[in-house]
């Protein structure tokens, strides 16, 4: 075939701060995914993005090419409305597990098509993996009759769903172009707009656990994204989340699942009851359903029936024990006071370093190691008193572990400042 | 091997506008040689470069890097000073033909070692081989004793040079990151500096035909390298020279060689004559020759048996005919006056679309396709008057080339100013 364009005059265009027309982006994300235009011109493309930025209008361009990539899934004749979440990501962050039942709860469908963690972030995936028996790859049949029977779906993203995100972002990681608000907000909103959902709410997070720890580049990122909804058609909400420090006690993947099972039986940590709460009333109001009550379904054991549902769909076994890292050490308090900073990103890395992250994406996860919390920030202290415990299979692990946690709380007199980064849930964006 | 480096950190320093260390810039090339960093990775450096641009420092570990990539050649034995010359490149740039056997007329080595043409440049190679029997491709034996026998050698450049120089050059060109003054700068000294010449002499173009138009750019380029020659002890003077107009009446290949024998001869167009002149005293004043008269040489026959000798060494004969394209077609002036301009960068195309040039390396070109000036800028014409000739030996390609000569020359009143961008030589940079 003739080709229209050549990548070099696009790269240029870009690199001379010019912006690219809607043929010229089609061709572009289209002659990648068919491999004419290669990775190293994609990259030298992605850099000038990177420096130079996009308009609206071109990351509209770019998130359409990249859905239209692949098969774009509908849910005509599902009996229900549809509404998903995603959230950039942090430490501690297994809101979704609880979240897609409860909301599931109230006769609302939740296909969540979901990832495996990379670096310091866990994946949904990866944590619903510790679960014997569980299988996170459905046929585009079982995910449509669990979406019937059981409401709440989180599965594995099949390879058909916008491949030129999937290719791009590969590239992006060893490029260093990842941390760039138009291509992160174009590769999210093309692999939830290609998912088929009718509406979505963003949990865009900010602070040191974050993809992007400064606020306002988080606030770009929501609107940026909420824009890119409406114009698919999808109803959007961001929420702009905390996550100076780390969500809850358990950080990892079997640690987090049974977290997550404690706040489907009414209990669990208080911030994470709050943020699942926060997320499941604004996917409920978008879903049409604003006058449910997910408190109460937590409470009266409705969303821990939707879980147990949903995971035996999956060939799960809800009632097996979650496996548990043979080897531990515990740190203690070492003088008594405040815990005044727990910063998220270093407990992060080291439940990664303990085996429960992948550096690689083909690298397997260990499902028992991991970090549990037993002190909180804003909490007291006595001297000697645990403050975590950390797990793994292989106790060499500890050595690179604790490097990381080199600094990573402050214990201080009553009074001091405490460095909590404020609110759970710091501006809603609609 | 434990890689001291990663390569996404020195390219998100690059990209953030930090500097790199020597060690890293070290790495860097080393790692892209043996493909441990990739070119999607060197590509999005070169665009961080493109748009952070690079300290002094930067350009001369780079420059050393590439030549520590692969074999540095040296002269010790040879019982002659070396000097060489190096062009950015333009339209009808046949100068190296007639001055390297002009200076080594008297008693100075001219070890060129030369590429192949680009785009709308010529290459000094495709022209000599316009040469029935001349060859490209000397052994380092070979070289060296033309060196010693006859003075003057123009040679293919070994894959040994700087080979991280030519992987770099390579990637360069598909991903937009040519026009970059750091990159252009230590890619030209690097296999330079390598190829073992005590002196150097730089020829920086500047105008519409040349690599970068823009003279303050070209001076840029012409101090930055300068600066890197003197750094790595290569006595280096850089003359900053007018590409506004074609050079001579020549632009092809066949055409190119006859337009230089002329030169040899004593005759040929005044520009190339000046231009020839001009480069060959600062080359000689550098080789410690100041007294030398090349003006006499050119007159007198010394430079042409010097020629002669040097085609013949490596196997040409320079009494064969240069081949002549069989198809023509000749362009008149549609009216009577001053030919007040005749900007290079179109005739450049369009003698690459008749066939003397390539837009991929690996294609052929044509010896004797080319266009020949019959009247150059400032000059007088009557209505009618023949303007140009255009040749090829593919009737087809006409089309093309006169779509590129589209308003490639102006004819206006006597007393109109003369586009022609001033003096042949606009400055010497010591």
């Amino acid at each position: 075939m003739i080709e229209p364009f050549d990548a070099v005059d696009l790269i240029k265009a870009k690199r001379d701060g010019d912006t690219l027309s809607t043929p010229q982006l089609d061709w572009l994300v289209d002659a990648y995914t068919r491999g004419v235009v290669g990775d190293e011109q994609m990259a030298a493309w992605a850099m000038a993005v990177y420096l130079r930025g996009m308009e609206s209008r071109e990351i509209r361009d770019l998130t359409l090419a990249m859905i239209a990539s692949g098969e774009r899934m509908n849910y005509r004749g599902l009996s229900k409305p549809t509404v998903d979440k995603h959230s950039t990501g942090g430490v501690g962050d297994k809101i979704t597990l609880p979240l897609a039942p409860l909301v599931a709860v109230f006769g609302v469908a939740v296909p969540q098509l979901s990832g495996r963690g990379l670096g310091h972030t866990g994946g949904t995936l990866d944590k619903l993996e510790s679960i014997p028996g569980w299988r996170a790859a459905l046929t585009n049949e079982e995910f449509h009759a669990q979406l019937e029977s059981v409401g709440a779906v989180i599965a594995a993203a099949g390879s058909g769903l916008a491949p030129a995100d999937r290719k791009l972002y590969a590239l992006r990681d060893t490029t260093g172009t990842v941390e760039c608000i138009p291509l992160i907000a174009s590769s999210i909103m093309s692999k939830k707009i290609a998912e088929g959902t009718a509406s979505l709410v963003l949990d865009v997070k900010f602070g040191s656990g974050a993809f992007l720890p400064d606020p306002e580049m988080g606030r770009r990122l929501a609107e940026t994204m909420v824009q890119l909804g409406k114009d698919a058609g999808v109803a959007t909400v961001a929420l702009q989340t905390n996550m100076q420090t780390p969500l809850g006690h358990a950080i990892g993947n079997g640690n987090e699942v049974r977290e997550s099972v404690e706040v489907l039986a009414g209990g669990g940590p208080a911030d994470v009851v709050e943020l699942t709460l926060a997320l499941a009333r604004e996917m409920l109001d978008l879903a049409g359903k604003p006058d449910a009550d997910p408190a109460a379904a937590l409470a009266d054991g409705r969303a821990m029936d939707v879980w147990r549902r949903m995971i035996v769909a999956q060939d799960g076994d809800p009632d097996a024990p979650l496996p548990q890292a043979p080897e531990s050490e515990t740190v203690v308090a070492e003088r008594a006071g405040v815990l005044v900073a727990q910063p998220a990103l270093p407990y992060g890395i080291a439940a990664w370093r303990l085996g429960a992250g992948r550096a690689r994406k083909e690298d397997p996860v260990s499902h028992s190691a991991g970090i549990d919390l037993h002190v909180k920030i804003g909490e007291t202290v006595e001297q000697g008193q645990p403050l975590f415990t950390m797990r793994t299979e292989d106790p060499a692990r500890f050595g690179r572990a604790r490097e990381a946690l080199d600094g990573a709380w402050t214990i201080a007199d009553p009074g001091t400042p405490v460095q909590d980064g404020g609110p759970l849930v710091r501006d809603v964006i609609r």
